[in-house]
């Protein structure tokens, strides 16, 4: 791990030993107050963060980690950006918040930046908290525009944490919460590693699984579907990223059967894939286009949909029957303007392009093949998995479907040990640095996780 | 209205021809690009917003109002509070964002001081981005704790704009959203004005508004609900106080039935009632408490649900299956920090209490004993209800039940011309300025109310 002298400051400005008794009384509140997400709390020890800048973060020992969570895959633009603190500042000192009801000039031109890059002519934004809040507007202007109820969504995916949200999701994650009732119906997705189409080419598991869909929407009912929800490339599912022309082809089979195509960005935009948004990739334009991390990083909370003129128009003079308190919130606002410029104007979106086909891609290729327990890397710019598997030709994976496994733990803690904090999901690492990741960084990264990898290869024994 | 100097500066330094054209740009981009919560978008004309301090807010002219809104009930702290705005610089430039797996300084504390002001023992403090989200996973926590599905919820109650929030607001904004399974029954709850249970007194409704209760529980199975939720003073259905006994006797039922009872105090809550929660007024404890808004007067986004230990422990080794990005946000919970510790120390609260107690209440008395369009006031602390109606006999509401009119609308403008700016929702106009309002300044806006309240008279004929 990358220590750093006892005497030197964190970015921050504490010392270390401010740093230490501070992240030991966070830990010790952390542990009588705070609840976590997605978690046994009695069964979690949670690292402190305490300090972090550009790739790097602190813990609660003062120790320095690269950041290859982007703390999951959200700050795309680096930690403690100077440019989005700043606009922070001074938004708060001009003017925290107003109610959704009046406009406000930091509301107003983040939508203008972000209408501007958001594919085709989605035009219109409904800004809200987050990820989740986002899917559930979404869902709920299809379902009013089409008078339609049912939603498809894909097996392995993850569209967030409310009712709608978390029914629509495909992982196990779903399974408490579902209670049959939720109007979504799941399919499969292409995913050539773990065909259900028994294809054998990325050309036969598009067909295949466009073959699949169409059936599904045919059995289903299309007078009956509202929406097909897709993330562009699936996230913590596991970064598959689509087969030629599948997009193109689910966008055909909504126009055909009037169903209105939502693409979830929440994880995959704003330069995560090496475009502003993952769909970019295929030339396809959704009808309604789901955002938030990216957008401002997470360093003020925001979310939001991007919204086509014909689906606006249903509620230009009918009342949409949504809202919240902090839609489009200054702050939040001015952070996402703030972020959107600098990533304009430095190349950021560019340079996770160039990491991915450069430095990551190939040097994760390269890793895969020296290791027995990597069954395949996969991605775009800085939004990679790493798939591992206890047999290479079984494909059996690490750590069973909706599960961990000691071998999984073992590598996640190895590199920890080396100084680099991954994402971990399952059976897989994910390679998901803030966008303005170093070659350098990036090489120093994927050579702890080459080293951790060992790990994992033991275990297959 | 209280026009300002031309040459003057609004208070985030901009002459008043910068922020007329500020203003303009801003109405400009919005009209083309922001899709507005709870509108027909077409039909509106939204008020811009440049500036705003303490009490008051500056519109795109560079008018200021006396903000008797609070911003949807919102900033109880008041705008711009310099303590706050500090906070969120001096955490931005520390430490903007974390995932919500690991521990951070930020939320530890807010979580200590949130559960050192809920009621009873409550005592864990999940963090979400707002107020609707709070009772998504509230509703979650006591679905998977008692095995149950079904929740109970009031007509006359707004609980968020998300699908299992809306499926529970007892408003007409809830039946576009409502697909008849979200497991959600409404019951009527006291209010005395409007009794469901032809009492006279507010012992009477609050006994038969029980027995009422009782009985629903008992057709609906008790074994079948999970919870019954209840804002402790309902808000924007129109803040109609529970009669005395009254929430008592729901937690009793619930005791009786293994039924959580979650409190919604997410309008109510951080002193809007001259109490830090509005159910202290009844030394009521509940099993769930949700929360957002006046935890940091909504200067960055925040929500939660406070947890009693009997609750957290179910999820004690079993994962709780929710979650968000954005939980426990650095920069949220840091104005939670200063926020709360403000209010503290200046006794905000303590102001809030004596400013209903011996302002606006008596005021508003007075105000209603003058003009026959109004029906009744009713309220506490800063969060008081004019209801006003056409006829005083026969109490028919100036507007109808989901909907306006040109009486409503009248006395809403002459507010805003007078140089206030109301919360208005359906027949009634709420008083609802943040809890840091001057004696002075109570009485100028209900002087202001008592004048626009001649057109409402003016009205009835």
């Amino acid at each position: 791990m990358t220590l750093i002298d006892d005497t030197a400051t964190l970015p921050n400005g504490l010392t270390r030993d401010e740093a230490r008794a501070e992240a030991a009384r966070a830990y010790e509140l952390d542990r009588a107050h705070v609840f976590h997400s997605w978690s046994a709390q009695a069964e979690i020890a949670p690292m402190t963060i305490t300090a972090s800048e550009g790739c790097h973060v602190w813990d609660g020992e003062g120790n320095r980690l690269l950041d290859f969570s982007s703390m999951l895959v959200n700050t795309n633009i680096g930690h403690q950006h100077p440019k989005v603190v700043a606009a922070i500042a001074e938004q708060a000192a001009k003017l925290c918040t107003v109610a959704p009801q009046h406009a406000n000039a930091a509301r107003s031109e983040a939508a203008r930046l972000v209408a501007e890059r958001t594919p085709g002519d989605l035009n219109k934004i409904f800004f809200t908290n987050g990820g989740a809040d986002a899917v559930e507007h979404a869902v709920r202007m299809a379902r009013l525009h089409t008078g339609r109820y049912k939603v498809l969504a894909r097996y392995r995916s993850y569209h967030g944490g409310t009712e709608t949200a978390i029914n629509l999701t495909g992982d196990p994650r779903r399974w408490p919460n579902d209670h049959g009732n939720a109007g979504v119906v799941h399919f499969f997705g292409p995913f050539l590693y773990r065909s259900q189409f028994h294809a054998t080419t990325e050309e036969e598991e598009s067909e295949r699984a466009l073959a699949h869909l169409r059936d599904l929407i045919r059995m289903e009912g299309p007078s009956t579907i509202a929406a097909i929800i897709l993330e562009s490339i699936p996230g913590t599912a596991g970064i598959m990223v689509p087969p030629p022309g599948y997009l193109a082809g689910v966008r055909e089979l909504c126009d055909e059967y009037g169903i209105v195509y939502i693409a979830d960005e929440v994880m995959s935009g704003f330069g995560r894939s090496g475009k502003w948004f993952a769909i970019d990739h295929f030339d396809v334009t959704p009808d309604l286009l789901t955002f938030a991390k990216g957008v401002n990083s997470g360093y003020v909370p925001l979310g939001g949909v991007a919204i086509s003129p014909h689906i606006a128009e249903t509620f230009d003079h009918r009342a949409y029957p949504g809202g919240l308190t902090y839609s489009g919130h200054p702050l939040a606002t001015a952070a996402a303007v703030a972020t959107i410029t600098a990533m304009a104007e430095e190349g950021i979106v560019e340079n996770a392009a160039r990491i991915g086909a450069e430095v990551l891609g190939p040097a994760l290729r390269e890793v895969a093949a020296r290791h027995r327990s990597v069954g395949e890397v996969r991605g775009a710019g800085v939004f990679w998995a790493v798939e591992l598997v206890a047999d290479p030709d079984t494909r059996e994976p690490l750590a069973p479907y909706g599960s961990s496994s000691a071998a999984m733990n073992s590598v996640i803690a190895e590199c920890k040990k080396l100084g680099l904090l991954p994402f971990a999901n399952y059976n897989r690492i994910h390679v998901v640095p803030p966008c303005i990741v170093t070659e350098e960084q990036a090489r120093e990264g994927v050579a702890i996780l080459d080293r951790a990898l060992d790990v994992a290869d033991a275990a297959l024994g």
